[in-house]
C-alpha cells in the first residue's frame, strides 16, 4: 500500500513527508500510528549532528520516529494476546546476538549490534502503516485511548534508571532512618520533558526532588512543577552553593561543566545518573580534588541508556498512576500537536515546548 | 609506660620519633607492633599536603601509622577470642553515629563523623604500645607469624572494591558466555603496591589483567608482574590505542588526564573504579562526547574508599592464598625494611619501592 | 478526652466497644480514624487463638486495629509535612533496637523487640482519637479522600514481597527471553483480600497470574477476577495436574498440605513466597523426593512478614494505579461497611467477605 | 585407542571395569585422569537408586565419574591457554539451550536440557583417556600437582551456595554490628565430605560454625573438626535445644525430619540452604506453626545444585587457601585411595570414609 512517511537521510540529515509503496507481509502485526512524539534525537538526526545515525542496510533513507502510540490494524494469533484494535507502544531497540540481547536486554547491548527504530538502521514509526512482532509491542493496560501513553517511550528510560539505582544503592545504606527516602535530596539537571519525567519518578520514591536550569521556568513549566510538588531553582542566579547535599543527581543536559559543578555538591554515598548527551557541549576540566572526592565519598556515577520491555511496561503503569494522582496537570507535558505534514517542527523547537507530538488523525 | 612513637602535627606536617608516657587502662586489649607499612597517605601527612588530616581533639600532635601487623600483649576475655600472643591487624576507621557506621560499615560513613587511626583525629599504630578494642582487631588465621600479613590493610581496600564490583555488575550481564571472566579485560592504572594488589585480585576473578604506567617497570616490578601472570605495558610508548576494549578499569593514580583517556576505551557495560587520589594532579577536560559515551555504553564509574571488618578478614585470607600460589614471588612486594628511627623514609620514597615497612624488633 | 475504643484482652480474647479517658499530649500528631479494616489477625486475637498477641505493658486490655485510614486533627510542625486535615495511613510496626530496626526496617526485626499496633503491646487504631509520630504516618498523595486507601496496610505486605522477590530472583535469569515476565506463570493460593492484592501486583509485573482455592468463587470474587484479568481455578475439582509449571507461587493460606502440593509443581529456579499463617492447619508430610526437588530445581522458598515505610508508600501509589486502571471494579474489594458498635463482625466472617471495614463517621 | 573405563548401565545400575576402543578426534583437548573422586551419586547410580540417571543417547552404558583431576595429553591452540601437561579439572554440567545455559549458567538450567558427565546422558571421567573442550576445563593455578585439587568439583557446590547466600542475605541486614559474621551462627547438617567443605567456607566468612549428626564423630573426623576450628555435637544425644539461634543452616543429609527440626531453631532473617538429597528418606510432617514461623521470621529456604565455571575457579583457589592455612590437616579429607580395578568401592562405603579417590597411576 501507499503510505506517507517522514523521512531523512542519516547521518546527513534533512526531513520531508514522502509517499512510498510498502508491504507488510513479513510481519505478524500491522499497525497505524495515533501519536508520535518528537525529541532531541529526531531533531539531531534531521540537522545532521548525530554521526551514529544510519539508514537501513542498502537504503538511502531512514523513516523517523521512535516515540509512538499506535493502534493494531491486524494481528496473527500470538502469545502476547495482541489483537486488532489494541492500543500499543512499539519498542525502539531490536536485539543483536550478544548475551544481553539474548536475554531480552538489548538496552544493555554488549557489542553495539542492536538496531534502533528511526535512529540506527531500522525504519521508525512516523508513517501511516508499519509492521512489527508481538514481542516488541507493549499493550496499553485496559486498552485505553489516552494520549498520555505516547510518553511511554521516554518514561521507559526513567524506569531503567531507577532499576539501576535500586541495584547500585545496595552498596551502602542509602535510605534514611525511616527506611525510606524523605531525608534524601534528588536534583535533576534540565527542565525538558525527560527532566520532568525523572522528577515525577523521583518524587514517587519519596526523594525531596528539585529540577534546575540556568534560566527561569516559563509559565507552563512553572505550573507543572508547582502542581506536582517539585522544587525548581535557577542555578545561574541563586548560585550553586545552596545545592549542597545532593544524594541523587540525574543529568539530562549532557553538559560537562554543569554536571561536574553538581558532582562537587554530592553527599557521601551519593549516586549520579548520566542520561543526557550533547556532543557539542563545551569541555570542562576535572581536577584532582574532584576526582578524589568521588573516591572519598564513595560516589557512584552511572551512565544509562534506553530500557527493556519490562521498563516500557512499568512506564505505562506509572503514566496512569501520575494521571490518577495529578489529573489534568500531567497533561500539560504535551505542549503541542502538529500534523505529519508540519515537518518544520523538526527544524525549530517551539519556545515553551515540553513535548510536541504528531497526530496521525483517524 | 614510656613508649616511642612516630609523630607529626596534622595537617601542618613534619615527622620525628618521640618518647611519651601513655597508659592503656581504658582498653581491653594492649598490643605492640611487629611491622607497620608506609604509604602515600603517611608521606602526604608528613609533607603537609593533606588538608583533611588532623590531630586528636585537644592535642597538638598525631601518632602516625595505619597499616599494622601487631601482637597482643594482654587481653581481657572477649567474644572475638583475642588472646595474648595473637597476631592481629587493627582496623583503621572507627565508627561515628550515622546509619552506615551503626551497622559496621564506617567505610561507607554517611556524615564524615568517623575517625581514622593515624590520619584523622585518632592516634595511629606507629608506637611501641597501643590499646584497642577486640571488635577492631582482625586475627591472623592460624596465628601465623608471617610478614605478609602487614599487607592486610591495603588489601582490604581491594576486597571492598570487588564487593562493590559484584553488586554493580548485576545491572547487566557482565560475565562472558562461560559465565566467568576469561573473555573480559581488566586494566589497572598505576604500578605501586595498591596496583599490584588490585591486579592479583582481578586475576583471581579470571580477568585478563594488565597494569599500566607511562614508564617502563623496574626489574623487581617486572619480575613480580611476569611471575604472577599479569601484563604490563608502558602507555607513554605503545600508545593508548592498543588498549581498546576494557571491561574493568581500576585507577590508583588519581590523575584525571590518565583516567579520562582510559575511560574513552571502555567496552559497553564497563565498570570504572576510582581508588587513587592526588589533589595536586593536573586538571583534564571532559568533553560532550566522552560524557555521552558514558551514557551510551551504560558505564558505571565507582569511587571506593577504605573497607569494613569483613574486607580485612577476606584480605588476610587472600594474602595467604597468593602466598600459597606464588610462594616467594609475592614476598617481593615488600621492597624495604627500616627501623622506627629511620624517619627519613617518610620524606623520600626509595626509587624502586613497592612497599616499605617499619620493623619494630623484638 | 473520652474516646470510644474497640478493645480485647490479649491473648485471652473477647471484644467490646468501650469508652475511656485518654490524653495525647505526648504525641506531636493527633488523629481520628476514617475507616479501619478488619482482617484474620483481628478475629484471631478476639477468639483467643493467637498466643503471640499481648496487651501494652502494665495494662489489662488492648485496643484493636492495624489497618487504618485516618485524618490528622492537629500536628506540630514536622519534617514530614504532616498537617491538620491530611489523610494518612499509620504504620503498624514500631521499631526496637536491633540493626534492622535502627535502619527503618522493623519489618525485618532481628530480635522480636518491635511492637505492632493493635497486636503486640501497643494500642491499635480502632478508637475515636489516637496520637502518633510523623515518621510513622504515610500521607495519601494528593490528600485524596478515597476509601481505597484503607487497603494500604494489606498492600504494603505485597510490596515487600515483591521487593524480596526482586532480590531473590537475581540468583538466576528469572525473566523470559523478552527480558520480562509474560512467559512466566504465577499462582496465588487463596481467594481472600490478600490473595487478590498479590494477584494484582503479579499482573503488574507481567506474570500470567491465577488465584486458586478448593471451592468455586462466589459472584463478586468471580467478577473481580474476570474484570481484572486474573485466572481462577478450583483445585479440588480440576486436579492439581493442570498447574504444572509454576514460576512464582505465593501462599496466603498457611496450610502445609496445600503449599507442599503446589511446591511439587514448580519450574526450575521457581520462587515460593510464604505469607499466610494458620497455626491450626493440619500437618502434611514432606518426603525425600520433594526435598530433593527443591535442591535439584534451585527453588527459593521465602517467608515474608509485614513491610517498611517504603512499602506503605508504594502501596498507596499502586492502589491509585489500580483504581485508574480498573475503576469501580477494584472497589468491589471492600465488601462490607459496619459501625464501631457492630463488634459482632469480629466473631463471624460474612459469607462473601473480601474486606470488611469499620466506618467511623464524621 | 583402547581405554579402560568404569561403566554402569543407567538407571539400572551395576559396575565393572571394561575396555573399549575410543577415538577423540572431535575434541580439541585430550586428557588422562590423575585422580577421580567417588561420591554418593556414583554409588546411587551403581546400585540403581537414581532414576534420573541415563546413558548417552543410543548407547547401552554410561562411563562413570564426575569428580576429576586430570592432565592434558594434547591440546589445539585455544583462548583458555590450555596446553599439554596442564593439570585441569573438567566441569560436570554441559549446557542446553535455555537462557541460563546460554549465559554460562547451566547450573541454573531452566528446562532440564543440560547434561552431566557420568550421570545424565554424557560419559564421565573414569577412563584412561577422554576428550573435551577448553571452555569446560579449569586450570589448576600454578599448574601444581596437588591431590587436593580433586576436591574442586565438590567445593564448587559450596562456592555456588555462598554466592546465592550473598544475594539472598541482602533482603535484610544479615551481618552483625561489626559488619561481619562473628556474631552469627552456622550449623551444617551432616558429617560427610560435603559437610566439612561447607563448614570450612562458613568459617572463612566468619560464622561461628558447627557440624552436627546423630552419632559421635570417628577419630579422623574428630581431629579434622578440632584442628580446623569447627564445632561438632551429636544431636541425638545433647538434644536439639542447645541449637537454638541458628542464622545459617546448610543441609547435606536430604532428610526431611532432621531439616525440619533444625528449621524450628532458626533466628529471624535466617537462611536455610538445602543441598543434600535422599529420595529414600522418611517423610516428616510440617505443621501450621512451623510454616507460620517461616513467615514471621522472614526465613529464606534455598535449594542449590551444582555450580558454574566461576565456582570451579573459586573452589580451586579456596582449596589452596585452606591448604596454606591448615597444612596436612586438610589432607585428612582424602581418607582412601584405590585403583580403577577396585570397583567394590562403589558397592560399599568404607566405615570412616570422608572422601575416597581412584588413582589412575602414571
Amino acid at each position: 500500500m501507499i503510505v506517507r512517511a517522514i523521512v531523512t537521510d542519516a547521518p546527513r540529515g534533512g526531513v520531508k513527508l514522502d509517499s512510498m509503496d510498502m508491504d507488510f507481509h513479513d510481519f505478524p502485526v500491522v499497525l497505524k500510528p495515533v501519536l508520535t512524539g518528537i525529541c532531541g534525537t529526531d531533531r539531531g538526526i534531521v540537522n545532521g549532528s548525530l554521526p551514529f545515525a544510519y539508514n537501513p542496510h542498502g537504503e538511502n533513507r531512514l523513516i523517523l520516529g521512535h516515540e509512538s502510540l499506535s493502534v493494531v490494524v491486524s494481528a496473527e494469533p500470538n502469545s502476547y494476546n495482541i489483537k486488532a484494535g489494541d492500543m500499543v507502544v512499539p519498542m525502539v531497540r531490536r536485539p543483536g546476538k550478544c548475551l544481553n540481547c539474548l536475554v531480552g536486554r538489548s538496552d544493555n547491548c554488549s557489542d553495539g549490534q542492536k538496531h534502533e527504530a528511526g535512529v540506527t538502521g531500522l525504519h521508525g514509526f512516523m508513517r501511516d502503516r508499519f509492521g512489527d512482532f508481538p514481542e516488541y509491542l507493549i499493550k496499553v493496560p485496559g486498552n485505553r485511548k489516552d494520549d498520555m501513553a505516547v510518553l511511554t517511550e521516554p518514561v521507559k528510560n526513567v524506569e531503567k534508571v531507577f532499576e539501576v539505582l535500586d541495584i547500585i544503592s545496595r552498596r551502602s545504606i542509602f535510605t534514611d532512618s525511616a527506611g525510606a527516602y524523605h531525608g534524601k535530596r534528588a536534583v535533576i539537571i534540565g527542565t525538558g520533558s525527560e527532566a520532568f519525567l525523572f522528577a515525577l519518578k523521583s518524587m514517587d520514591w519519596g526523594f525531596s526532588t528539585g529540577i534546575t536550569n540556568r534560566h527561569p521556568l516559563d509559565e507552563i513549566k512553572g505550573k507543572l512543577a508547582e502542581d506536582t510538588g517539585m522544587d525548581f531553582y535557577d542555578y545561574s542566579h541563586a548560585g550553586i552553593r545552596e545545592n549542597n547535599g545532593i544524594d541523587l543527581l540525574i543529568d539530562t543536559s549532557g553538559d560537562p561543566g554543569t554536571v561536574l559543578r553538581f558532582i562537587g555538591r554530592m553527599n557521601n554515598n551519593g549516586i549520579v545518573v548520566l542520561f543526557g548527551t550533547n556532543g557539542k557541549a563545551q569541555p570542562a576540566p576535572v581536577d584532582g580534588d574532584l576526582l578524589g572526592s568521588i573516591v572519598e565519598k564513595n560516589l557512584s556515577i552511572i551512565g544509562s541508556v534506553d530500557g527493556a520491555r519490562i521498563h516500557y511496561e512499568r512506564a505505562i503503569q506509572d503514566i496512569y498512576k501520575w494521571k490518577a494522582q495529578f489529573g489534568k496537570t500531567i497533561e500539560m507535558i504535551i505542549t503541542g500537536r502538529v500534523g505529519p505534514e508540519d515537518t518544520g517542527i523538526f527544524l525549530k523547537k517551539p519556545a515553551d515546548e515540553i513535548k510536541t507530538v504528531i497526530s496521525w488523525g483517524e
